[in-house]
């Protein structure tokens, strides 16, 4: 009979979000009175820019005229949309890739997930923590993460980031194949600062370690010295790939589109150390196998957000975000409850009173105010005494939600 | 430093149509004046129906506004959509399978290169010879097909399809874990009949092998005996794993849905043979952690199918490819050419003359007569010495790339 990949056995059955999706539906159907505000789930509230579903549009009317219309895209992405890319997001901080260094997909989660099948099954890894869960899961379903002993996997080295250490990472003092990092952060809304971002390249030239960086945030960044790509650093293109979402960006968590960057010089060793192999070139044979691209009508949308209008709107919608940021750091730190993030990023990281576990936070304040956060636990042992709470919302539940927790924590 | 998977090594560099675009871009180069026409990649040209495009332009608007935006679907599609799928797709022909046995997706090249993940690295596969190059390809990335020798892999058992056998693959005569089917066929563009498959279907019940069946062509399908779906056949839920594509179904290639049907019933073994497995949670656990779920613009595309306008307007569309074939079929023959397939699928599959080899003919014929057509040995070794036609073209198109061909057949 056929086997099965028993490296999933070692996973719980669910993935973080559906676990506390069920959690609240059980909530809802036993207060069917009570208006349930979500902060939980990182997803975006706001409508698509104007400038966005006009290019929609008009891309819809195309595929429906014979003349116009547009069959299989090449699986790594339109040229139009590749050639964007390149003139917004890196000509103008001094980053040129080639076109062919972009690979144009359905979202960041996929690519994340997917991008360890290039590499050894068993190289180690490190991840900040906590994290976003599918570095782990993915490097599990593998075999890569290796067998879980109170709540850490063998092969993974943990790096955590808390209060203790101001959310700054340490950097191992020994060599680890591939470290994931992701700024800013998910999920505690922390950044890094340039200089801090070049000690990670600078330790990964030196060691030949793999980095993959998540930059599915960027567009929140506020700071000037905050880099937006790790190609900013210095010997980036040799170490780093970087994974790059629309999700976040323009609200395209249903639409679909986002991208990843695998500069040529990234390579990885043969067993026998005798070759160095392109990470590009293999990326490119996966993706043409096992993709066909994404939708043409969700890569116009893309494109729009490029055009003036489509800067200028989405903009304002990340302004609007920010804003519930603000809101939520002074009226949490207000009622004396320690929290973290938000200035760069769409996250709030809040420290649950008196230690109390996170999932227990979670179900108390759900239970006390409707309110959904994440427990911080679910990223991580170091997310441990922490919950998140997004940004997400519109700003009239933002701000009812928090008159409900600081009323429920100053009791 | 990081290790390359070597198993990628082992590919060519190149998917195959990637490679095909190459040598016919080179032919573009050295003869501007002569208007390619492409049989070669099995893409659709005519545009979108009116009912599918309609429901696009309804949600994106949806999008466009607070009150109906929609961030994140269900990873695994939204009801309506599988709601319709169940009803049109299944019901009519006596099979219920329960919504969370379906998941949809991108595109069925996704799902079919991703399914292996769930089992074990080292279960034999089988293949029907010739095949779509993403089921070996995709199993000699995860080090599952052995290693190349000949033109074969040697964890891979081939089960020629060819003219002597009337494109009817045997049985094979011992265990094999996992075998993927394509019906309708590509590449041959040839059927089996209801009870040539329950033959399949017994064997795997007796076996305990698991089926991979590809039906993104089931659409096309005009005789009455051939089965759509490989769950009319008793047992099938037992065994097999379907994967549906809306791509040559509704010409959404460029749109990127389809969707994959995994019974509760469909198990596999953990190595000690002590627990059976449901495949469809480790699917879910799967597509919860790599996938997000395909656009939501998509989704609703998708579900016009299933209106009776569209239901109407795809017929059409399908006819329209169908008297392709049903042309070529004839226009080939005429001029004393082998013909397979195109009854009952949009390929045709055609012996070269004389033996030729098919990369040989591949590049005779379009330096001859301007028309690309896709080397059979592309598909596996039992396609050399045929060529595959698509049908997908438009009929001048087609009718003016068959009398290129005949009249070059006829010197």
């Amino acid at each position: 009979m056929a086997l099965v990949n028993e490296h999933y056995l070692k996973l719980s059955d669910n993935y973080l979000f559906e676990d506390i999706a069920k959690k609240v539906n059980a909530f809802r159907l036993s207060h069917p009175k009570v208006r349930v505000i979500s902060l939980g789930i990182g997803d975006v509230t706001r409508p698509l820019c104007p400038a966005v579903t006009e290019a929609m549009h008009r891309a819809v009317d195309e595929m429906a005229s014979a003349a116009t219309f547009r069959g299989y895209g090449p699986e790594h992405g339109y040229d139009f949309l590749r050639e964007a890319i390149v003139k917004n997001d890196f000509i103008p901080r001094g980053v040129r890739p080639d076109l062919d260094e972009i690979f144009v997909n359905d979202g960041a989660k996929s690519d994340t997930g997917n991008i360890g099948e290039i590499v050894r099954w068993d190289n180690s890894i490190g991840v900040t923590d906590p994290i976003y869960p599918v570095y782990i899961d993915s490097n599990v379903m593998c075999g890569r993460a290796g067998t879980l002993s109170d709540g850490r996997w063998s092969n993974v080295n943990y790096m955590p980031c808390t209060a203790e250490n101001n959310f700054i990472p340490q950097i191992p003092d020994h060599r680890v194949d591939m470290i994931y990092l992701c700024y800013p952060n998910n999920p505690t809304g922390t950044v890094l600062s340039k200089s801090e971002l070049r000690r990670w390249v600078d330790y990964a030239l030196e060691n030949d370690t793999l980095l993959l960086f998540d930059a599915a945030y960027e567009a929140y960044i506020q700071d000037d010295d905050i880099p937006h790509s790790i190609y900013e650093i210095k010997g980036a293109r040799k170490v780093a790939i970087e994974f790059r979402s629309y999700s976040k960006t323009a609200g395209f968590t249903g639409v679909r589109c986002g991208y990843t960057v695998i500069p040529k010089e990234v390579t990885a060793a043969t067993l026998d150390n005798k070759r160095r192999i392109e990470l590009n070139r293999l990326w490119s044979r996966r993706q043409s196998t096992k993709f066909n691209g994404t939708s043409y009508i969700s890569q116009r949308a893309a494109e729009a957000i490029y055009s003036p209008e489509g800067k200028k709107q989405i903009r304002e919608t990340i302004a609007y975000y920010m804003d519930n940021a603000a809101y939520m750091l002074n009226a949490l730190k207000g009622a004396g409850l320690e929290v973290y993030g938000g200035r760069n990023a769409p996250y709030i990281w809040m420290k649950t009173p008196g230690g109390t576990p996170s999932r227990k936070f979670f179900e108390q304040m759900l239970y006390a105010t409707g309110v959904v956060c994440t427990p911080g636990a679910g990223f991580g042992p170091s997310g441990e005494g922490y919950v998140r709470l997004t940004a997400f919302g519109n700003s009239e539940d933002c701000h009812e939600a928090m008159e409900r927790i600081t009323a429920w924590a100053g009791n």
